[in-house]
């Protein structure tokens, strides 16, 4: 026990699996070239299950650091964060979840937040500040899902594509949001309902919207600095 | 008087009247879809007609709290503005004000505001320290106005459909604040127009239009957060 | 002069020119429109003449209530801008000057800035700290200056309409900053030119641009704020 | 030495060599024009080699004042920058190199920034806070990194153009987190990929990319102001 708390805490070892992690990412990219792929196929499926193999040992001995206290392990939300990405590496490779494997393999990269402490504590000073803003996003999600039924209501017929469901017309005002060709969305509307009608919906939105995400994203970005 | 002041203020009364508000915004979305409302049809009006009865009840409840001082219940304005909002369903639902009434039901979702005390704090200082920037909207207001009255004279022939009018030039204006196609605008201006005045009128208007704003709205975060 | 001097500060004698200023822009609106423009054609006529005459007549008790040193007036600058403004809706309506005396009129409804204090405070504020702001202004100058110049050289032959010479290269540059459809240009430019190059060059000008900007802005918001 | 030390150290020195910096910008603006070029084709070709020559002249000037410690002038990366500039303009003006030498001569307005030292100072900020930002960027990176490699697997073959290699869905995420017209992407990939998955992509990568390059954004400000 003491000597897997030894070696666990040891810098050597740290640096070593923040390299393999590196390792882990340059491999997903390397995946993502079909010609590197068939030419270093047996090598690429080799790395691929040795990188696996050292981060379940680095779990296990993780574990092993905790003694008989295996709750402490898991007590830190990185190290469950670390378990669920090497165990949805081990789901089978065939059948349905053959998109989800490749996919965990580019998650492994992730596992450098869990890896880096400075990264760690800026990832939980913005998740901390986000959860401290909880009443802002209420509030946003609220006002989208008001202006969504309104907008169904009101433009659904002379839309569908738009604001057709309220699926759609959710997506629809994200995108207005952001300000991406929201003209353009206007002028499908405002052909078949009156302008003065779509003119309210769409300026108050965005206004109101804008306003709230600024607020929102500003109280987020000074609270995680004040941490 | 006491009985319905102390049940008004009791936590599961005030919980029951968050979870009739989440339920009426719930049954605004199914509304939105065709298929479940022909499905649901006598259960959705007979739970639509349940809400407004709780909500009468609550505001005659709220009412009865403040014993021989009416006016004390309307001094808040949150409780004018739940009455409103219940008011406006009480509509008939034939005849020009249908597409009203469809859209006061998920007005209904609004009275989250006012019955979350938190949310309710957010709102009041959103709209307190909107206040607070009055002399910042007043030159935002002005500039819009004098260069829409500028956009008229100088392009209203060049391009009737971006600046025929003063509400059209307003809603162009509007537009290229939030820096949505506007060079396609400037382009159509362009062709008529010699591109000195067009580029001095366009460019400037986006400098000083986006500045104000962003002075506008971190002044109104800010003035939220300190409170 | 003690008694020019009364008046002039006197309460009633400030709103009622704030009233002839605010009817000064009431009428450069209506003046949008042709068809009330046919029909009030005399009265718009005889209302801006008063209007002028109530200004000049302003302008003339100022200079008055300062006795014997007219310099006095001519030391505040917001003086001099109203003088400016009067004095261009004195031009000759015909003529080539007839466009600039039609913008001259609405530029009259800027007179409230330097008529209401508040307003007047607040652009003071945002001018003084723009100036403060001076190097972080030059420095978004020289990288415009410079990207223009190198633009024209290395897309300026396979993009003229965007990069074809150094007037147009700043003004798509400015366009590409305010992130308005600026992968439409990249394309355009991305036929004829290798991509590393092209991308190299709109990515670094993209975040180093807004980066500056947003300085610029953020520290003009903040002075502003500060006074 | 001592007579170098004084003559680089003089006003009228620093001013001159700002006031050919100047030049050397003003010619650069003029080599865009091809018109110019040949009508001034000699007198051009002139001026830069004095340009050159002044800038060669100070260069060494300034080794000069240093004495016997030569070391001392390069320990400043603002002089090591000033002779880069000016040995790129020393390279031989024919062969691959040509436009590389065209760029050189706008370059060399950038030594307006090591020549005022208060933009000297300005710049040092922007950069020493770019480094302290080092942890944000390395986290942009990797959702950068990670999002792009998941493109590849999802929309690579539905969307060769936006998402067939790595480079690509790099430059595509990019755009998209510029919010430049991102929702074409979007309509592009959604036709071959079930909808749900390519809203979840595009959403929470606006979201997270636009919320940690504010993060960075402002944390640079911040900081540089702050200096
Ligand atoms: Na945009
Ligand atoms: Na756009």
């Amino acid at each position: 026990v003491a000597l897997a708390h030894r070696l666990v805490a040891h810098r050597v070892f740290q640096g070593f699996i923040i390299g393999v992690i590196l390792l882990a990412g340059v491999l997903a990219g390397v995946e993502t070239d079909p010609a590197l792929v068939t030419a270093w196929s047996p090598w690429l499926h080799w790395l691929n299950r040795a990188i696996l193999a050292v981060f379940t040992l680095e779990i296990l001995l993780k574990l092993t650091a905790c003694g008989r206290e295996p709750r402490r392990y898991f007590a830190d939300g990185w190290n469950v964060f670390d378990c669920l990405i090497v165990a949805l590496c081990f789901l089978p490779a065939a059948g349905p979840f053959a998109a989800v494997l490749r996919l965990s393999r580019v998650l492994r990269l992730l596992r450098l937040v869990s890896a880096l402490p400075k990264l760690q504590l800026l990832v939980g000073a913005l998740l901390k500040s986000l959860s401290a803003m909880g009443y802002v996003s209420l509030l946003l999600a609220l006002m989208f899902y008001v202006y969504a039924v309104a907008g169904v209501h009101l433009f659904g017929q002379a839309d569908p594509a738009d604001f057709g469901s309220l699926p759609a017309a959710l997506f629809t005002l994200f995108r207005v949001v952001t300000l991406d060709n929201w003209g353009d969305a206007f002028e499908r509307v405002a052909t078949a309902v009156p302008g003065l009608v779509v003119t309210l919906y769409f300026v108050t939105f965005i206004v109101l919207g804008t306003m709230i995400i600024l607020n929102l994203f500003i109280g987020i970005v000074m609270n995680s600095m004040a941490e």
